[in-house]
């Protein structure tokens, strides 16, 4: 009998493993080249001087080398609740161990996190295409869909021309 | 002749004008008893041991004691891009100083701190309602709706609710 799956925070040795998933999670959300990540910007920048997200991973048993989950997040904040909450970036699993619990462990794991912060919410986003993810959410997690809300976003070249805007004194 | 506005980073004795700037920005937003948030939160976790967003001020001119405009942002990560972004959670003007340029000036004060910070991207989420706001965002700022997504929520209770679904052995 295999002993039973196990979660653990990333550490920096785990980079190339979380490059996988991650490459594998873009194959599946129809963007292959979307992925500009490499081992040395993921230890830079969530086990770096200032760490902007953390991980979990997901393994199927004790014995085993290889995750086959990930949970990405970082912390946000709600002027509202003037509380931080915790984002989840990327949440994947391997198509060969989907239905074996390892999604609902990485968000049980997640909400350990989330509570021992003080969040007041746990928010994510998903493609609207994909409706296996989002009942998940909505009938198993029981969330709600932000759907009053759109995102707006502006890329590198976006940014700089926000230049001409800047006062001149600043 | 008075002198130009002033934009500058906001300090902890700031708390309570960055409050009543998130009070009047949630009463524009319809939702005028949203606000949970106090000066000492804003304090906590603006300018506590674990800084978990910062904000920006503006000020009509260099006299003016009280600011008019309020930029509240925190760092998130992408996966694909690997590197930070910078999430823009509040941005808010007094309708007494619209269209004198302020909002504009906040956009290029936060395009400086995403540059400093080697940021991929600037997000921000707006109401579907607020056309006038979208209309700005993407003819004046040239920025793009993230209209395949949609965001996903649980809040405190949902979060309490994800223990079930953690391992036993965590």
């Amino acid at each position: 009998m295999s002993s039973p799956p196990v979660i653990r925070a990333a550490r920096p040795e785990d980079a190339d493993d979380i490059l996988q998933l991650i490459i594998d999670l873009a194959v599946y959300e129809k963007e292959p080249d979307a992925v500009k990540a490499t081992p040395e910007l993921l230890r830079k920048n969530l086990f770096g001087e200032t760490p902007y997200a953390h991980a979990l991973l997901a393994f199927p048993s004790a014995e085993a080398k290889k995750p086959v989950g990930l949970a990405l997040y970082f912390f946000n904040y709600s002027t509202w609740t003037g509380r931080p909450g915790l984002y989840l970036e990327d949440l994947y699993v391997s198509p060969e161990s989907r239905n074996t619990g390892l999604g609902k462990a990485l968000f049980g794991a997640l909400g350990r996190v989330a509570r021992e912060r003080n969040c007041a919410r746990l928010d994510w986003s998903v493609l609207k295409w994909n409706a296996p993810s989002i009942a998940f959410y909505e009938n198993t997690l029981r969330a709600t869909q932000m759907s009053e809300w759109v995102g707006m976003r502006l890329d590198e070249e976006g940014i700089a021309s926000l230049e001409k805007f800047a006062l001149k004194s600043d």
